[in-house]
């Protein structure tokens, strides 16, 4: 509550006046115009390479990814995060996952009409925050609003553009039999934080989301050298799906090791409670990264010694057999893990 | 109803089995691969650059522009167009208004359950030919599913990435007193299309919606080396809210003659209806084009040469009073026309 009245304050629209988004605010008119000059331009940052509704951008000689995420995360706040704060995390990752430095990010808003004004002014600057951090710049952007009841609060799309300064081919085909599995840390807190807000459950200490931004780890990889065959954020579907997608995509096993496997109690706790396997939990700040043996120690070097990695391990390796992924268990067993089928978590990111 | 039937004949999905979009379609599992391999990406083509979530693009050498737009119109199909025909659209056209040529698109959609597989393979097929038209490729996206009651059937996201291959500053401060303003065509058909279905109304002839990918046309304009000074589509908002921010951006007036201005009669005979002034009504192929006068005939003579430019003409001219946007009726008076006021319009793009 506190939150919402000191964003109250500093809004730059008149809160009095307009207390709420109205439908006009995306009708292209004066309300709109106020919004975009008073609210985007000022946070965001008067990029001086707009022409009309498109950025002009300079960008360094080199491969380009441009990578699209709409962001529909219900709660809109939640421990660790927010959907601004996401929305630039999840663009800036799918571009790191490509390898690519993330340089821009379009905006594009679509507000229910009623959306507390004071709530978009705190997303807007979370975003912003999130982009500064990350060292993304939002150059374009865009805002419609639709009637109440055919929206909820608020849906972002982030579109980015980064630069590929390596050679490196890093996708699933270049998979190889005997690669290593690095992944940078514990896994499940985002998907666990939204459903505890969701469902009201308490634990010993608030479970945080690991929403964050692993470009610059990413970076700190290829400009060290190491080969690296593919890399792959664990988003929706958790770690169990994205292993099956790049399993299939290479035509390879993977064998992983429940006990490599960082997961903290007070997760593994609430996903016994609420019936969920932390391997196909979302997470908003974790990879895996397929690296040859001969530069797996040094990168998991690497990757420790950054903020985002602390806890980075090796998880697993890569087989001969075709398109399966098993997990040799911590009590011996060894099971197949199978692509998340059906919807766990709905509305995650 | 019988090209639903059609499209529920071809769609890739099995409809019997899914005949509407459930959550799970976005939850990053097998349903959510199943809409990928199936729909998405025979139909935009499998992009050969694509790691991960990204496209890798190799861009000619250039300035880039980048632009983003949600669609959200309603309804989703109307005469002349379709949410899926817009989008691509609306986005190239917002290139081509800062001179950019443009080559790729990203796609970002937000479903609500229980919107019908075969309208969704309606949309994205529609999206694929408006694409093949104008000449940019779908080279990546990104699907969420919300639930029922928190969405509207579909929302689009569309990115766009053009190359600017020229060295002029297109862009409201380059407008400069004595340009020429020349209109591409009639105003006001898109706005009415929309109107006509939701409100039921009925006409001599259906209207159509104006939507158009206007590229090509001002391609050609740079391609004859025409001196442009300033390129705006005329969206939300209609023509009056457009030039009211050129002028107030450019800090110079501009004059238009009402009489210059073609309406078609259907539109007309709607407005008045309605109670709209076609100034305000959007429009989703036509644009403005500021030229200095010693180029204005030869533009005229491209715009008219080329299909969506038949009815170009001159409406009007800029002048040194600041930031004001004058009318010049029919009958002789001369009024101000301001910026839209209020929401006329919702939800037509």
């Amino acid at each position: 509550m506190e939150k919402i009245e000191d964003f109250s304050l500093s809004c730059p629209i008149p809160i009095q006046q307009y207390p709420n988004v109205l439908l006009a605010h995306g009708g292209g008119g004066k309300l709109m115009q106020q919004l975009i000059e008073r609210m985007f331009l000022p946070t965001f940052g008067r990029f001086n390479g707009v022409s009309h509704d498109a950025a002009a951008l300079n960008l360094p000689s080199g491969k380009i990814a441009l990578t699209t995420d709409s962001y529909v995360v219900n709660p809109l706040f939640f421990p660790g995060g927010d959907i601004g704060s996401m929305a630039v995390h999840g663009t800036v990752n799918d571009l790191a996952m490509a390898g690519a430095r993330p340089l821009y990010l379009s905006a594009g808003f679509i507000l229910e009409e009623g959306l507390s004004m004071a709530t978009l002014w705190q997303i807007v600057q979370s975003m912003q925050q999130a982009a500064q951090k990350a060292g993304v710049q939002i150059v374009t952007g865009d805002t419609k609003v639709v009637d109440q009841g055919k929206g909820d609060g608020i849906f972002i799309n982030t579109t980015g553009i980064g630069i590929i300064e390596h050679q490196q081919q890093i996708a699933p085909n270049s998979v190889q039999p005997g690669d290593v599995l690095l992944l940078n840390g514990d896994l499940g807190r985002h998907g666990i934080a939204i459903m505890a807000v969701r469902e009201g459950l308490e634990f010993e200490t608030t479970i945080e989301s690991d929403s964050a931004p692993v470009a610059s780890l990413v970076l700190q990889l290829l400009d060290a050298g190491i080969e690296i065959h593919c890399l792959r954020d664990l988003t929706r579907g958790g770690l169990a799906s994205a292993l099956n997608e790049i399993a299939s995509a290479a035509d390879l096993s993977i064998s992983i090791e429940e006990k490599q496997i960082p997961v903290i109690e007070d997760v593994q706790g609430a996903c016994e409670i609420l019936g969920f396997d932390p391997l196909y939990v979302a997470n908003e700040g974790r990879f895996v990264a397929f690296v040859p043996p001969k530069d797996a120690e040094k990168a998991l070097e690497i990757m420790r010694g950054h903020p985002l990695g602390r806890q980075a391990c090796r998880i697993g390796s890569v087989g001969t057999a075709t398109g399966i992924v098993t997990m040799h268990s911590r009590i011996g067993a060894t099971r197949l893990v199978d692509m998340l089928s059906g919807e766990q978590l709905p509305r995650i990111c």
